[in-house]
């Protein structure tokens, strides 16, 4: 089989064995809407040379995706995403079975619904590793999430917009015009001011606003602001959502997840890190649920 | 005399009688980074035909400014800054002495100072109108700053950036290619759904994505995202200052500062409006008081 996780910007392609090992991955940036008008082609050149059906996730299966699938609500686990999953063909893929995995969507609170593609499946490949009991559980990226998980379900989470906030305000704000360097090297003691300054009275927009006088006044080198401004965003979400006292499992092996887990040891919360593939493990253990 | 307030975007030019009332008033989108270079071209054109000295006051005393003016350390007062105030002279400009006011700074918090210079001019001018006590004096902007007056000196202040977070969301964000309409246009409801929002858990992270779902959930019409995303950020704004059982002064007379009266409010918090024109006030009592 072959696990596919397709997001809005990249597209990985993952060759599983019957026991849901991966033994070959392939990476590009054709996500959905680079790929738009010719999924099916974009697909084959990826998996070009691997037999199999196809197992998708994430924002392929969106209203500006191949087929759009409802959200599954909260509280979601493995069985009730594995039964929700929809078979597609298409005929320039003859022989072939596409299996679409939904999004989940939160039980309302305040009027206002949260949604995700693909996270979910991650989600579904990290059970094994959780075990029962309430787990919380982060995946960095543009759009972070925050997941609770209890007895082996999604039971409920939100969406911060940290990633996409830190990306516009060092691209297109007055901040990024003091800033050198690319701001993907972590300058650690700037990164940990901000997380520290995100703790104090004034609130995350006036916090901001520091970034530019501290380097008006030369207190922080043009190349630290942009970890300062990261250490600030990320400081300011992690208080949020108030995971004190908990164990945060981080998904991703990204610089980024490094950074989370650097913030929350500063504020006194462990975290444990867990690989990028998990949605290919997961893309497995639907299946398998499905009887695929 | 004439009064002039530079900023970074605009500049607005007041031809003032001996008893420093506007007689006149010029408006030019001719900020210093439009003028950057020829400054006093620039000031020509706009002055022409008005006989007198000149007093200046913003973004024209910067770094990127004509001259550059240190900041005035909190607390800062009339005669405090009329003294700080600033001669210069310019070829093309013959006859005529430039008087520039400094920006203020605040004594530092955590290491973190903060900056303003044009506003300073404008709590001068409102200074006579307050009174003696403790004041709250929010200027709203690009950078809003929110200042506390004691017995007719500036003690202290805080810039937030919520009008360049609105404006960086609205254009370059996943949340504007959701949006219809120029923004510009109140939609009531959706604002004080956004105010409101803002004072629930999750933080401000978390409540800008909820603009997105509420949109493709369809519960907001497209035109009304850009109103409820402007009460979400002035709200969290606002809550984060703690205004709360103060009468706050706003000044200018934009739909913003309207925006900020109609949050206040429905936070329980009072508010009082006062006009736009409150630099040449403030520049005129600064050059009275140096003796000009």
């Amino acid at each position: 089989m072959i696990a596919v996780d397709w997001g809005t910007s990249s597209l990985r392609a993952y060759r599983l064995d019957a026991q849901g090992q991966v033994v070959d991955a392939r990476r590009s940036d054709q996500g959905i809407l680079a790929s738009a008008g010719h999924f099916a082609e974009v697909l084959r050149g990826q998996i070009d040379g691997w037999p199999g059906d196809l197992l998708l996730c994430g924002m392929i299966g969106s209203r500006n995706g191949w087929i759009e699938l409802p959200y599954l609500p909260c509280p979601a686990d493995t069985p009730a995403l594995a039964a929700a999953m929809q078979r597609h063909e298409d005929a320039s893929l003859p022989g072939r079975h596409l299996w679409f995995v939904p999004g989940v969507a939160t039980r309302e609170r305040s009027g206002v619904p949260d949604v995700m593609r693909g996270e979910e499946t991650q989600i579904v490949g990290l059970l094994p590793t959780l075990g029962p009991g309430r787990h919380t559980v982060c995946l960095p990226g543009t759009h972070c999430k925050w997941a609770r998980v209890e007895g082996g379900r999604l039971v409920d989470f939100a969406t911060t917009m940290t990633g996409e906030l830190y990306a516009l305000l060092r691209r297109h704000s007055i901040l990024g015009k003091l800033m050198d360097g690319d701001g993907d090297d972590l300058h650690e003691d700037a990164f940990e001011r901000g997380v520290t300054r995100s703790g104090e009275p004034g609130g995350l927009g006036h916090h901001l606003f520091g970034t530019r006088t501290l380097g008006l006044f030369e207190r922080l080198p043009s190349n630290a602001l942009a970890s300062y401004l990261s250490g600030i965003l990320i400081g300011h979400e992690i208080r949020d959502r108030q995971p004190i006292g908990d164990v945060v499992h981080l998904v991703g092996g990204s610089g980024l997840a490094q950074r989370y887990a650097r913030a929350l040891g500063l504020l006194g919360v462990g975290s444990m890190r867990h690989g990028e593939d998990l949605a290919a493990t997961g893309l497995h253990l639907l299946a398998r649920q499905r009887g695929l």
